[in-house]
């Protein structure tokens, strides 16, 4: 008798990504765990609570868990990454997966049978820079749990199809990374994703690329798109030194006036 | 009046990775062009068929493309990439699509009414390393076509969920490669994807790691699946040196067996 739980990825935000799949596994779960963390969560919640009115044939279960602040957000951005830095930065991380297992424990404990089985709601792919499967790591090193991942149309297919993309050049790499990381994992060759940026990986990238071209370098464009599939979807794109700081403000004006923003962006060179 | 395409991304699989937006796009096409180009074609083929059967609610009309031979296939694997080399082998490419398009726009023009809406079901994600946007790019040079894309669950989706792993390890990049580009490619930070690779490229890698293992660095580690969320599914993971060359046996014995393959694999340092 072991509890299941189910990490069910609903998709970049179009109600059109849920998969056969993903509607299987919403019916086959009796409680759904909603772990919110950030200032999007009540419309995000409202998207899942439309997900499960539309979807799920019998009557469900919720329960919410308040997140903890991630410690020392300062870490994640600014300054240069250092061997000492990356490790303080992901022992912050590790101890907040375990902060959030440690609040997410006894809840499923409390609200999940023994032989029960539950689900999580994950925006895009649960397996592409989303916590949840580590936090549920955490949770099994006290309850014994069964978990199974249903994989979800992510963020990065959703820009690629909002734009009209392919998103490798022929015969090119493609680096996907995150904000924090963009100067170093950034390639001139192929490809480059972005994800979990709060616009100072795209900064930093754009300073970059004015100070320093590349001797034979073409210039680098930007493919960029926030809410992807929502209503409110803004897509910008072009050469990066002119639409790059373009696209920062666009974004800071909308993260002020819907109260938050996800959105995502790849770089390369036009050239293939 | 613009013929209406709409490139549709059915999964790497599984029915069940059938989103909801692929589905009512099948039931907004009335043509559906197959473009089969491998051994695998007669299994594909049926596998589309069986999706069409059982969400298209009108009848529809199928109408198939013989395919090419891609022009030296030689210069695909095998050797070291030199700036030359890279260029051959993006001409014999941009060659094959462009041969591909001739044969494909006739087809069209024929079968699709001025004002009809079309369809391409494609294995995977359109956006990632598969050709059919790019000769329907070809195609649009003679032909003109509105194309709309529909995502669907990608192969890497499908092997990190069968193996219940999250692609990126903490605040690390993942790059995504072909089979014929890892030794340049593969990154020691972070993770390493590896699709269409006929096992020229691991056995590459596999004999990379064993004659000079990298001062200080933790021996790789590789998952490795084939034909993923089908019938005969196979599935191998651990140490690269040990079960590299298992995976490279399986895989040939699999691919004679079966007439045809499809697989894709993932390395990295299994240290965060």
């Amino acid at each position: 008798m072991t509890r299941r739980l189910l990490v069910i990825g609903i998709g970049a935000g179009a109600p059109g990504h849920l998969t056969l799949q993903a509607i299987e596994a919403i019916n086959r779960a009796e409680v759904f765990f909603l772990l919110d963390k950030s200032e999007a969560a009540a419309e995000l919640v409202a998207a899942r609570e439309a997900i499960l009115k539309a979807h799920r044939r019998a009557p469900w279960r919720v329960a919410r868990l308040a997140s903890p602040k991630r410690r020392a957000e300062a870490h994640i951005h600014g300054g240069a990454r250092t061997p000492a830095r990356e490790t303080t930065y992901r022992a912050d991380v590790a101890d907040w997966h375990s902060a959030r297992a440690a609040l997410l424990a006894p809840l499923i404990e409390a609200e999940l049978p023994e032989d029960g089985v539950g689900a999580l709601l994950v925006w895009g792919d649960p397996a592409l820079y989303d916590s949840t499967l580590r936090v549920l790591e955490a949770v099994r090193a006290t309850l014994p749990l069964a978990i199974e991942v249903v994989p979800g149309i992510s963020a990065v297919q959703a820009l690629t199809t909002a734009h009209g993309l392919v998103l490798n050049e022929v015969g090119a790499k493609v680096v996907l990374t995150t904000g924090r990381r963009v100067l170093e994992d950034f390639s001139r060759e192929g490809t480059t994703v972005v994800m979990l940026d709060d616009g100072t990986g795209l900064a930093a990238l754009i300073a970059r690329e004015a100070e320093v071209p590349p001797a034979g370098a073409a210039p680098l464009h930007i493919w960029w798109g926030a809410y992807l599939g929502m209503e409110g979807e803004l897509l910008m794109s072009g050469p990066l030194a002119q639409v790059g700081p373009q696209i920062l403000r666009q974004r800071a004006e909308a993260r002020e006036k819907r109260g938050w923003i996800m959105d995502v962006w790849l770089v390369r060179e036009p050239k293939f």
